[in-house]
C-alpha cells in the first residue's frame, strides 16, 4: 500500500451493484475517494460517488484505462478483466483482492483444483468438458453440475439427481460435483489485511431457495456445536491463508450429517452471506473490507445480537419499474431493516434488496423473518 | 403527504452538512429520491446525490425556484428562506418541519417567549434590543448573552458573568438569560409523524468544552434516576406537541440542583447529541427524521449499548487541507466508530467528523472517548 492517508487515496472499485453500494455507504464514514467503473449507468452506486464510469468490466482496455487513475483498486464482482488488472498491479497500482486470487475463483475449475491440490477439505468432484463427459460419471450421481465460468447468482448450477436428468449436463467445461448429503450450509466471511491479520465474523446458516439457487433466509449465529464453529473458522482462516489474499473472502461451507465441514464455492468480495453485519455486527463486512484492504486495524466482528436477512428478489410474474408492497407493515416490525438496492427494473427473482432482522429470542427472530419475506413483495 | 410510494417520492433537503450526509447513508437504505440545494459546491454532501445544487439557503427566489421541483421539503439546518418554504407550502408542497417552527426557532428571542406563553419550563430571561439593555438588567447575573439569530455552533452566545463583562454584550437583538445553576445539561431527541406519533431517543448527557460552547462529549443514557428521565421525555413531548410539529426535535435541557428540568434551546432537525444513535440505538435519529416527515411508523429508539460521543473538531492553529492524525491507532480500539465529515479545509474549531463509542462498561466507556480525543487530530 502507498504511505498516504487513506483519504488521500485514489480508490477504484469494479462494479457499482448493492455491494458497491453498501461499501460506500461505510466508504463515507471514513471520506473515502471512491470511484466506480460498472456497465450500467443506472447502476445502483451511480449517483453516489463523485467518479462514476461506464465502461465494460471484462474488457482489457476499458478496465486498464480506467484503472490508471488509482492508488488501489477493489472489486465487488469477480468476473472483471484479470489480464487488466495483472498488467496494473505490475505498474504499480495495488490491487486487493490480488488478480491471481481472481483469477483462481472465476473458474470453479481451478477453484476445485486448487483445494484438492491444497488439501482443503471440498467435495469429491471431476472436470468435465462436455455432457457426454458427464454422462460418463453416472458413479458422481447424484450430483452438482456447474460450468467453469459464467456462473453468477444461481445460474450455470444444477442438480443432476439421476440418469434422467443427463440431457441436461452443460455442453461446455465444467465440473461434477458428488452431492453432498448436508446436515446444514453454512457460511464465514473471514478478513486478512497486508501484515496477515485474520479475522472470521461468526459462522451464519443458510437456507437456500430450492428452485432459484439463491439465500432465502440467513441465520446468525448458526446453531451449530462450538466444535463445528471452530472447525468452521479453522476452514477459513486455511483458505484465506493458502490463498495469501488480502481482502474479504465469504467461504460457503457444507456441515455434513457426519460432523465435517467441506468447503463449497468462496468469494472474495463482501457477500449476501455477510449482510445482517450492517446491523448485527460490531463492524460490518463493509467496512472490514475497507479495513483490509487499506491495511487498517480489522475492526471486531462481534455479533452484538441474534440476526435473519431475507434476500427481497423480484416478485415472478412482474417485470417493469419496482413498486414495493408492504413496506410500511416492515417497518412497523421491532428491529426490521430494510435495504433496498435502488434498481430502476425488477423481473422474477432479481435480487432487489434484503431485510436484517434482529432480535434476542431465535423464535420470534425465524417468525419475524418469515413474515418478512410474506409481506414485502416486490412488483411492477 | 402526497399518497406516493416513499420510492417515488421527489425530496429536497435544504443544506449539504454533515447532517445532510448521514440523512443520505440512510436514505440509500430505502432508495428515497434526494436532492440537496447547498451554498458550498464542496459541501459533504456533494457528490452523493443525483441532483446537488449549489445556492444560497437564505435567499427567497433561489429557495423558491429549487423548491418548485419537490414534493417533500426538510432541512439540515434553519437558517434558511422561510418565506420561499412558507409559499411552496402555500403552493402543495409538503415542508417538514414546518416553515412556522422554523421561524419561531431561528429567532431565539421567539422561541424564548413561545416556551413562556405555552408554560414550558425554561429560565428566567428578558429581551434585550441593544448592549445598553444588557447592562439594564444586573440582577440577571451571572447570565447568558445571546442573540436572536444569527447564532449557531457557539457564535453568538456569550457568558455575562458579573458587571466586568458588560462591555462586551452584544449591541443587536438579543437576550439575556439568567445563568442557571445546572447539576447536568441533557439533551432528548423525539420525533413525531403526521399522524401524531412520537417517540423518544433514550436521555444523553452532554458536557460542553469551556470555551468554544460545542459539545464535547456526550454519554448515553444520562446517569439520572429514572424519575428525572421521566420529566425529561415528557417536556421533550410537551414541546414538540405544542409546536404542532412534525419531524425530529432536539430538545437541549438543564436539569437543575433542585431537580427540576428546563429547556434551553430546540432544534427542529438531526443533531449533534443524537449521533451515537447510528451505532447505539436500534433506529438512528437520521432514519428517525425520514421515517417521521415520511409519515412513516417511527423505528425503536431503543438504546443497544452504553455509547459515547466526542467531537472532531478542527486544532487549534491549523487550517488548510485536513489531514487525519491517529486514524490507526483509533479504528485498533474496539467499538470505536469514526465518522469524517468529507471536509476539505480545516480550521480552529470546526466540527470536521465525530466518533462514536461504544462499550458495556460505563467506565470504560469514558476512558475509551478521551483517549480518542486524546489521540485523533485534525490538522493542516
Amino acid at each position: 500500500m502507498p504511505a498516504k492517508d487513506i483519504t488521500d487515496l485514489k480508490i477504484g472499485v469494479l462494479g457499482g451493484g448493492q455491494l458497491g453500494r453498501m461499501m460506500i455507504q461505510s466508504a463515507i464514514n471514513y471520506n473515502l475517494d471512491i470511484s466506480i467503473l460498472d456497465p450500467d449507468e443506472n447502476a445502483p452506486c451511480a449517483h453516489l460517488v463523485k467518479h462514476f464510469s461506464v465502461g465494460k468490466l471484462t474488457d482489457h482496455d476499458t478496465v486498464y484505462k480506467w484503472g490508471q487513475n488509482f492508488d488501489l483498486i477493489t472489486i465487488e464482482i469477480e468476473n472483471v478483466s484479470v489480464s487488466a488488472l495483472k498488467q496494473l498491479k505490475n505498474e504499480g497500482v495495488t490491487v486487493y483482492p490480488q488478480p491471481e486470487i481472481i483469477e483462481l475463483i472465476q473458474d470453479k475449475r481451478k477453484q476445485k483444483t486448487f483445494y484438492k491440490a491444497n488439501r482443503i477439505p471440498t467435495s469429491d468432484f471431476v472436470l468435465t468438458e462436455n455432457a457426454a463427459d458427464v454422462a460418463n460419471h453416472q458413479d458422481m450421481l447424484p450430483g452438482v453440475n456447474k460450468l467453469g465460468t459464467e456462473g453468477y447468482d444461481g445460474r450455470g448450477v444444477q442438480m443432476i439427481r439421476s440418469e434422467a436428468d443427463l440431457p441436461k449436463a452443460f455442453d461446455k467445461p465444467g465440473l461434477l460435483e458428488k452431492l453432498v448429503d448436508f446436515e446444514r450450509e453454512l457460511s464465514v466471511v473471514v478478513a486478512r489485511n497486508e501484515k496477515g491479520e485474520m479475522d472470521c465474523f461468526p459462522v451464519v446458516e443458510l437456507s437456500y431457495h430450492p428452485e432459484q439457487n439463491l439465500v432465502e433466509f440467513l441465520f446468525a449465529p448458526a446453531q451449530i456445536s462450538s466444535e463445528n464453529e471452530e472447525k468452521a473458522y479453522k476452514l477459513a482462516k486455511d483458505v484465506i491463508e493458502k490463498l495469501d489474499m488480502v481482502g474479504l473472502l465469504a467461504v460457503e461451507m457444507f456441515l455434513t450429517k457426519e460432523g465435517d465441514v467441506l468447503v463449497n464455492e468462496v468469494a472474495p468480495r463482501t457477500h449476501n452471506s455477510g449482510h445482517h453485519t450492517i446491523e448485527a455486527n460490531r463492524t460490518s463486512q463493509f467496512e472490514q473490507h475497507l479495513r483490509a484492504i487499506l491495511n487498517m486495524p480489522l475492526g471486531s466482528t462481534e455479533l452484538i445480537t441474534p440476526a435473519a436477512m431475507v434476500n427481497l428478489l423480484g416478485e415472478d410474474g412482474f417485470t417493469g419499474n419496482a413498486q414495493y408492497e408492504g413496506m410500511e407493515e416492515c417497518m412497523a416490525m421491532n428491529g426490521v431493516y430494510v435495504h433496498l438496492y435502488g434498481k430502476k427494473l425488477t423481473k422474477p427473482f432479481r435480487k432487489m434488496g434484503h431485510v436484517t432482522i434482529t432480535d434476542d429470542s431465535i423464535q420470534d427472530l425465524k417468525s419475524k423473518a418469515r413474515k418478512v419475506k410474506d409481506t414485502l413483495k416486490v412488483k411492477a
